[in-house]
């Protein structure tokens, strides 16, 4: 099964394809997707949605998996993550692949056994589930590669936004 | 001048189209795109995608005017609202028109002089500026005209958010 791991964003959208088969996890290819501040914020959008279905195209996944909004301080930023995520979302649907949602305590505790580690654990462990050499940067792709393991863990257990044989 | 007003959202998203020549208004066409609840998520976001680009492809305006996202007291409803406009914005952004964003204050005093007027004031007033019979229904339509209106007052000089030149 290929998984493509999502970690939401505007400024920087981290993504990490990975092969899952008899219990061992494969890398396939990883890294993020960035939009500078300078650009208006509707044709950072369109960067999101285009390159997105790229790679979309290009490693054809037979699941998403992407991290839960949660709540930020931030208002301004809450509501542009969230804005973005949307295009996120859409780009998936069109391509026609199942979406699942996990949260951060979901994809700590599937990847470290233990929903409340830190950052650092979560990032040695996904290292090391992947037989990478380093931890992947920026940390937006390592979080990527995590909750695409996540996926994998759970099997597609979790809550399914989006069924292939809705369209 | 042709200009489409928006009332974002993920359930109803009002939408209008006016004319403004020599300081008049002309309503041309307006309506609701709405999602059923029972829909999945994704699926309410290709709609409003696929539905609101009809609506930019019959009627070719030459701006969009939207309202600006403020913040609400119901987080889960806050975030599909914003997931939900970044989709309506890709939607615009594609068609290569001019996005405008207005304040809900902004949009009350343009139609009636005054930004603290109530709801049932500023429709009376969008209804008597359109020269129509009735208040078009449901509000996020006549929200949705009211923002178009706005736009026109305002002559462009608000927060152009993309440029068709930068396509």
């Amino acid at each position: 099964m290929i998984i493509l791991g999502i970690d939401p964003g505007y400024a920087i959208i981290g993504w990490g394809v990975i092969r899952y088969e008899r219990g061992r996890f494969v890398p396939i290819d990883f890294g993020a997707i960035t939009t500078p501040a300078s650009m208006p914020f509707t044709r950072r959008l369109e960067c999101i949605y285009d390159e997105l279905t790229s790679v979309l195209e290009q490693h054809k996944p037979d699941a998403v998996a992407i991290e839960k909004l949660y709540f930020q301080n931030n208002q301004k930023t809450a509501i542009d993550v969230a804005q973005a995520r949307g295009v996120t979302m859409l780009a998936i649907h069109k391509s026609g692949v199942p979406i699942y949602e996990y949260t951060p305590l979901q994809v700590k505790s599937a990847v470290t056994g233990f929903g409340q580690a830190q950052k650092p654990q979560v990032m040695e462990m996904t290292k090391r589930l992947l037989r990478l050499k380093a931890v992947p940067k920026p940390d937006d792709t390592a979080d990527a590669l995590a909750i695409a393991i996540c996926h994998a863990q759970y099997g597609g257990t979790a809550l399914k936004l989006s069924l292939r044989t809705e369209k």
